[in-house]
């Protein structure tokens, strides 16, 4: 069998390793970047090499920041009486774009996860219980996913937050807006009943 | 709005362009690489910046190779009446991995797609001429994909070829093996019963 060149194969087994690509994506963008000049190759692996030049974590909520504490954290004009607490920092950039959130945020870093070996004491729980320790907030919102994991540490979190008194909320289930009835799961359309509105 | 650092932001702009990959999956790609090793990021780094390095593309058949000819084209024990024409790389490897077929390749780098302005001119079917020219075989293959750009590709090919008056073919149109015959869509059950073998 004709190989590829060592260089093609190198870079397919290295890309297939990003989350959710496998051997046949990694070959497509590898064949992609075969095609764009030389430049932007050098320019893309500048970026990914300087990827984590100048970022430090913030030690308060945990997020990629280039300042500790990071610029959410030392604003003052942001609401610090409200915690949203969040798996990754992604689910930062969600909920910062409704505009609705003025609070503060808490990265746990991922969720509960038995199969994956992933206990509470992986993510940042002990950190959130010396923040609010050090400064009891009025609420915090646990921010997870509705999924099997998020729902472990959202019983998690509840039964080793409920001491503190401090209000927990999370976030409302329903149906997602465009989303249709008739295909949604019965899980969704039973929270949807359950926390129906009258209007 | 808490902006993500600099660094991170250009890495998920840069890995955007990846085909298939929109700022999302970009994104999780860009906080996958937060998680890696210094060492891990500066291997991919470098991989990328000599993914060209020593590469060309074969002047006979146009796949990348370190050789030109490629190893395939070179190899004596491979039958040289017999050329599969395929649009992209990744199709050779495909087929290879059959283990049926010996023969050469002759690689398109595309099909005829009008709406993205890529006409025949776009594609090595210039050199494909010059090669059946300079040694014709005795068989062609025409292995594209069954989709619009691939049929249309077939029909200009068929029409070009005629006059070398060698003989010509496609892969044959059927139910994918493990495929089920309730969803397979019209036009392939069609395509199989007009192919259909006499057992």
């Amino acid at each position: 069998m004709p190989r590829l060149p060592k260089s093609i194969e190198n870079l397919i087994n290295a890309l297939s390793r990003l989350p959710g690509v496998g051997p046949r994506t990694s070959a497509r963008f590898v064949f992609y970047l075969m095609s764009c000049p030389q430049e932007e190759l050098e320019n893309l692996a500048q970026n990914i090499k300087e990827l984590k030049n100048n970022i430090t974590t913030c030690t308060i909520c945990g997020i990629f920041s280039e300042t500790s504490p990071c610029k959410t954290c030392a604003n003052p004009r942001r609401n610090h009486e409200l915690i949203c607490v969040i798996a990754r920092p992604q689910d930062l950039e969600a909920i910062e774009k409704t505009q609705e959130y003025d609070g503060l945020y808490h990265i746990l870093n991922g969720t509960i996860n038995p199969l994956q070996g992933i206990g509470p004491s992986a993510l940042r729980i002990k950190e959130l219980e010396q923040r609010l320790k050090a400064s009891p907030p009025q609420e915090i919102i646990l921010a997870l996913n509705p999924d099997m994991e998020g729902e472990t540490t959202v019983l998690y979190l509840t039964k080793l937050l409920k001491p503190y008194n401090i209000k927990l909320s999370r976030l409302a289930r329903g149906l997602p807006v465009g989303g249709e009835l008739e295909y949604a799961d019965e899980i969704t359309i039973s929270s949807a009943l359950k926390g129906r509105k009258e209007i």
